[in-house]
């Protein structure tokens, strides 16, 4: 049963998921704090932004569209928000909203876990705002032999110049030791929710498939990554990591592997 | 476990107890709603305020110190909170918030309930907020022979003034066949906790004897009524019945009389 004293965190999204909602408040409930999440597709971002600094309001995730235009309302932007112009997370400390991105944290850290060789070839299908998230996060770990592959030109050239990369409109005439989706091929309900991002040929060449979709967890090229005994990096692994550094910045507290483990298939079992 | 789509409903108060989170959520399981209600005590009332239209925050009830605060921040009044210019209670309606004051409107229902009739005299003893409602709510029902007592005089002639009432100094020199007691005299926790506001004699000469204050349910002043058989009307009951108006309000349904008895007993097992 809810009580006075509960610290709420929030999210704001155009059309909200329940995968905070569950992930959180899993986590809340599991490790005894007295904290509840819950998700708001606000009528207004300013008046919503107000309402956290106005109620007190410990933590908010921040999903599409208003993850730029959130930047104005903040008071301090941490690293990881600059580093591609991008917020998906605010802290309020007594009314001091901090801006974070824990998207590119999670991509950072998963090219640091899985000890990913900064000379290898990069070759990163895509070009919205996680194509921006991942680019940086290639960028700043030191790789520097990177192909963005998106038929939009502006926009490929566009993030291929911002972070000094090469820009190709044809995805499938590159070959790299890694290769990373950050398209919505092979997303659930998506039009080409069956189709593989890259070639079986673009597979077998690389040595890590990474697909930065969420959804399902098992893609078409998961799969096809995980059969030709390539490493493979999931969207699932940045979404559940990204959720997981978001609960640590607003509570301070880190649970355990398998407390993780528990909230993701709690959240993943709807 | 909480859910992407449930409405919040919140109150906004300095000093926030757990009584309207435990009657609206206990009444929200009860009837299957996929609500929830939280307690906040705000940095700022505007950001608040903005924050209710924002994020879509369906009700807001409204205590200490921000009842005349709030009437700039609203767009509407309804006649229960213009009665007395002060507000208990938001209803965000697609960004149109109405204020309300369901104070006024409990007070209103239990004269009407109680058959109290308007020629009789009434003696009310106060002339804070709660008194201001109690002297309207007389008024609008028709009462006219009745006395404000409160030793500060210009808060108690202003009051009287206000609604065409006597007003005295000095509560014990006077007797009426309607004794309300609107001071903290009996309160719990208060410096006067154990004290009656009218004497024995007064109870003895009146008909009705009617204490708004809330907690305990049975003060001093209810027991020595119904120990002289008198007609008693509790605060409990007013605490009870502005919450139930303000569950009304937000969600469009009346619980059954059977409800509203198990939601005030589990507000009140804390």
């Amino acid at each position: 049963m809810l009580n006075k004293d509960m610290t709420l965190c929030i999210s704001l999204s155009a059309r909200p998921s329940n995968n905070g909602t569950r992930f959180h408040n899993f986590l809340y409930e599991e490790l005894g704090l007295n904290w509840i999440y819950k998700a708001f597709a606000p009528t207004d971002l300013g008046q919503a932004i107000a309402g956290v600094r106005g109620l007190g309001i410990r933590g908010c995730a921040i999903s599409m569209p208003y993850k730029e235009d959130v930047i104005a309302l903040v008071d301090r932007m941490d690293p990881s928000a600059t580093a591609i112009d991008s917020v998906n997370t605010i802290v309020n400390d007594d009314g001091v909203l901090t801006a974070y991105n824990t998207d590119y944290s999670a991509i950072a850290q998963l090219i640091e876990r899985n000890g990913l060789d900064a000379a290898a070839s990069v070759l990163l299908r895509g070009s919205g705002g996680m194509a921006k998230a991942t680019a940086a996060a290639f960028r700043d770990a030191g790789f520097t032999r990177v192909t963005i592959a998106a038929r939009n030109e502006a926009n490929g050239r566009g993030l291929a110049d911002l972070y000094g990369f090469g820009w190709t409109a044809d995805a499938a005439g590159e070959s790299a030791d890694i290769i990373v989706n950050i398209t919505p091929i092979g997303m659930a309900g998506g039009a080409e929710e069956h189709e593989l991002s890259f070639s079986e040929e673009q597979i077998a060449a690389a040595s890590v498939v990474f697909d930065v979709v969420a959804l399902p967890a098992e893609t078409p090229l998961v799969k096809a990554g995980r059969a030709a005994g390539k490493t493979v990096i999931t969207g699932a692994e940045v979404a559940t990591l990204q959720a997981l550094e978001q609960f640590v910045l607003y509570t301070g507290i880190r649970p355990s592997a398998e407390q993780v483990r528990a909230a993701e298939e709690f959240m993943r079992a709807q």
